[in-house]
């Protein structure tokens, strides 16, 4: 198939659309997995950009692995979190989206297989099928993947990498806990396979023990970690923890790719990072975030009808929802829409059979009283029964 | 081939062994293609990213296709360039190296035939490479591609794309005159193949009248510009100018790729060209590196042996140099670098057969007295009899 065959192919871009739709300042949106924007430390970035781009070396080009500096702190971070890490373990990317891309350049030819917990991140899916992979899902449930079903896919499949966001999952919430990790990464050593550890929502717990990221578990594992959700999403800075023999490969890719991530952008977090308390405005961001939260799962009783099931995150930004009766969520969608509601259609986050009675809803982008109000308006989508009529 | 194994065989990165030998600073290098550090508007920069900064939606996540007001300046700036270009028809890319891997991501199969002028630029080589595509080269006079090689190469190896810098190319500095652009736009729609301009340095003319670009002569050329040379190459800005048919694949090929490029560099860059004359900018570019350009014309015949060749560029940043007598200036180079000065050898931007005996200079990124000290220790690399010799 053509590389243009092959991206029309491509589920066209839900999120896209969507996107577009919720654009009307009267739509409460629960679509995108925006972080707050009134959260941001704008007084910190004015402060680090100010700094950066007063020093003319920020404005030429730089080094391919990333800002020195940088690179630096955010190893010191992944040690704090459990992840001994040295700045040769780190290439920074323009997003952790270009992470799983350039890992899609160096390890899959098209016809290769990867393995992916279903339902799972719907962008990574497209980057796997523009690289002409054969997807294949491994079952989840509460505790995502299921270790016998990745077991069953690499023993009939033989993956060339298994893709999951371990913990907070998207669109779940859901999260691995400790001995389904290890039994996870036992797996992927066994059967010298590559496992993607997508992991952008990870410092956001708003309950619970926290879990080291898998990449403490094993050694075929490849972290892919982002400032987009405890920073700014808008400078489009993560990072990829490889071992040293992917490393070389991987900055050729990189280089080939854009040379090098924004030098300005590098510095700039370089310097937020090393003048702020990040634990600080994390702590702060996961009060505000639990608050969100528990005001959506508070209203869920009286928003849905009976007999939906959802998850209860335990951190991150998602809630994963499935509407009883062979409900159509895609179908539903513009009725939300026209009741200046949104949410995602679960659909196009299935690699294989979609399950069209799940949706996504999203709890960070709102204040907690657009919440009540948009969650009081899905509940006119669904027609749910208002609490009055339950005496 | 594995992608990890044909990324071994991408040519390993020349440019990055090279920067990482010049980077002591006793090292006067003409190796890197660099813009002069010292002439970017840092006041502007500041100005520009303090106003982006302190907005916080531009520190949100952005629009794949880029800011809305970017594209319409940049749209306004190719239609004064002799471009008519909207604003639909821009993507805004993280250099103008994404844009050429999105091209190659949408356009080419491994195994699809690239068409290039040669030499030419070695990180679209690469780009070519690692996109598995077969590679075969098209003459090149003082004029850039030869049109007879190339209507050879269309008719005999069916490339789906055509790969040129046709103005101030790198490496050889050298521009496609008018009529022989509308011969070469005229053979890529006879052909019905896709041709790639990547024009980085366009904007860059030190003498001589301007020649508009590829793209106002036929509907097939795929359009690379870069804010990189006229403004910071810090910043990742370019842009891809495609038809209407190729926008939406190429839009889905960025998001799978980075989401989008960083929006508040591109918020500062929207800022900036409004906020400063940018022409102006250029033409004080232009006056000192024509100034820059001159002092190494003129050192050359000092320079370099007798019956060394060399090219005279009306702009950009490069002179293109052979040696004689079968000299290697690979082999040369560690010489060049115990004098503390630094060349590229040409060999790496050929795509097949090297020409060993040639080399590139920078002329852009040190001032005139560096550059005057610079060839001075050439001449000793080269053992090029000095002035006196020749009474």
């Amino acid at each position: 198939m053509s590389p243009a065959r092959r991206l029309q192919g491509v589920k066209s871009s839900p999120v896209r659309d969507l996107l577009a739709l919720t654009l009307r300042p009267e739509v409460i949106s629960f679509a995108g997995g925006l972080p707050a924007p009134e959260l941001f430390d704008v007084d910190g970035w004015t402060d680090a950009f100010a700094k950066a781009s007063g020093d003319r070396r920020n404005l030429q080009y730089g080094p391919t692995e990333g800002d020195a500096l940088l690179r630096a702190l955010i190893a010191d971070r992944m040690t704090h979190r459990g992840v001994p890490t040295a700045e040769s373990d780190l290439l920074i990317t323009t997003g952790s989206q270009q992470a799983l891309t350039l890992l899609t350049t160096i390890l899959l030819e098209p016809g290769d297989v990867v393995a992916v917990e279903e339902p799972t991140y719907l962008a990574a899916l497209q980057c796997f099928q523009i690289a002409g992979a054969h997807v294949v899902p491994v079952a989840s449930d509460d505790q995502g993947m299921v270790p016998e079903s990745l077991a069953e896919v690499l023993a009939r499949d033989h993956p060339t990498l298994i893709y999951a966001v371990p913990t907070f999952a998207n669109p779940t919430g859901r999260t691995q806990p400790r001995e389904r990790r290890q039994e996870i990464a036992n797996l992927a050593a066994t059967h010298n396979t590559w496992l993607v550890e997508d992991d952008p929502y990870g410092e956001l717990r708003y309950e619970g023990a926290p879990v080291p990221p898998m990449a403490s578990y094993g050694d075929k594992v490849l972290y892919l970690g982002s400032l987009s959700k405890i920073g700014a999403p808008g400078l489009r800075l993560g990072w990829l923890r490889a071992p040293q023999e992917l490393m070389p490969t991987a900055v050729i890719a990189k280089q080939a790719t854009d040379l090098h991530t924004s030098t300005i952008d590098q510095a700039a977090a370089a310097t937020y990072l090393s003048n702020t308390d990040l634990n600080a405005h994390v702590a702060m961001l996961c009060g505000a975030y639990k608050h969100r939260r528990d005001t959506m799962l508070n209203a869920l009783p009286t928003t849905v009808p009976t007999n939906t099931t959802w998850t209860t995150p335990e951190g991150g930004m998602f809630v994963w929802l499935r509407l009883p009766d062979n409900a159509n969520t895609e179908h539903l969608l513009p009725k939300a829409l026209s009741n200046n509601v949104a949410y995602v259609p679960g659909a196009p986050f299935f690699a294989t059979t979609p399950d069209h009675a799940t949706f996504r809803l999203s709890f960070t982008t709102n204040p907690p009283e657009e919440i009540t109000e948009g969650m009081h308006r899905l509940s006119q989508t669904f027609n749910t029964p208002t609490k009055q009529t339950h005496p």
